[in-house]
């Protein structure tokens, strides 16, 4: 989340900035500011406050973003290829280095620069780039068997477009996107702002 | 979130359930659970507990989700056209009602059962379909443009995929989902269960 908010700073050519000036910002409290980035190093100067690309570039180093992540997609229809070719996945944090289907048809074919493989060479291509990133865009009924295939694998986190409950196992967490559970938060946001509440 | 812990309990076949067995389930507290239901009407029974179909279904109502909601998808790239064909996007709570790019080679095109139309007729669709939701899946330099046609349109909550910072207008809001700030977090969710934390 500091991350997120420092990148934001950054676009915007803020330099330093206070915990003050970044608890109004982004509605945290200044106390928990200092509180959390002290634990990270002293990053803070007493009435200067903090440089904005050191501790940027500090916390990139801390969550592992200075390294290159391998990442292998499972699925190759719309979504797997709108994945792919996303620019976020062709750099050096996230690299795609790998993508799989089951569907003979699909197999062989040329995505986003990358040959389309059986999932049967999923466990070899992980062990020889070290791919520890997965990506699900698998329909919801093959959601379980692509997971544990990428957990056999030794990928150690996978985001899932797929609605499905994934039951998740020891070193390999699941992060899971659902299209529908955001659609209806929004839904319900569209109504409110349609209808005044009347509890 | 209770919506998603009783549709859980639905695909179990759970058909009662006390909150003290639903704090224990959710990892939530039985009283915060009594107290938040309680507000919805009176749903649990002292020594019996809640009727998962019962609540479900008044949750549903109270959320809007027993109506249809229009949706309007911008851009019908590989992402656009993977969401416009979810089956969660054909039903009844949720329905594709218009797909838009400013693509010559894309508009008239048949994607998901519509022809994708030209921006240009956004407004009047919204405004012939009632459509108050609007999906957008156009690259980051289009982002802030299609979300203002969207708004100026009447749509009042969009759902936002493009790597791009939104400026909200008052009455459409947006929920982004940044495909890199998910991975980012995975990253160091994985790189957490490879190396020993050393703070």
């Amino acid at each position: 989340m500091y991350l997120r908010c420092l990148r934001k700073l950054q676009t915007e050519g803020v330099e330093r900035i206070s915990s003050n000036a970044m608890a109004q910002r982004f509605h945290l409290s200044s106390s928990q500011i200092r509180k959390d980035l002290a634990a990270f190093g002293e990053f803070g100067i007493r009435g200067v406050g903090y440089e904005v690309d050191a501790l940027a570039n500090h916390l990139r180093e801390l969550m592992g973003l200075d390294r290159t992540h391998g990442v292998v997609v499972v699925g190759v229809g719309n979504l797997g290829t709108a994945l792919s070719r996303f620019p976020g996945l062709q750099r050096d944090t996230f690299r795609v280095v790998g993508l799989f289907d089951t569907d003979p048809a699909k197999v062989g074919s040329e995505v986003a620069g990358h040959v389309v493989r059986p999932t049967e060479e999923l466990a070899d291509v992980v062990a020889e780039t070290g791919a520890r990133l997965g990506i699900l865009a698998v329909p919801a009924p093959a959601a379980q068997a692509s997971y544990d295939l990428l957990a056999d694998a030794g990928v150690t986190a996978v985001l899932n477009f797929a609605p499905a409950q994934i039951k998740e196992r020891a070193g390999t967490s699941v992060r899971s996107i659902d299209i529908r559970v955001v659609l209806e938060e929004l839904a319900h946001r569209s109504i409110a702002l349609d209808v005044p509440p009347t509890i």
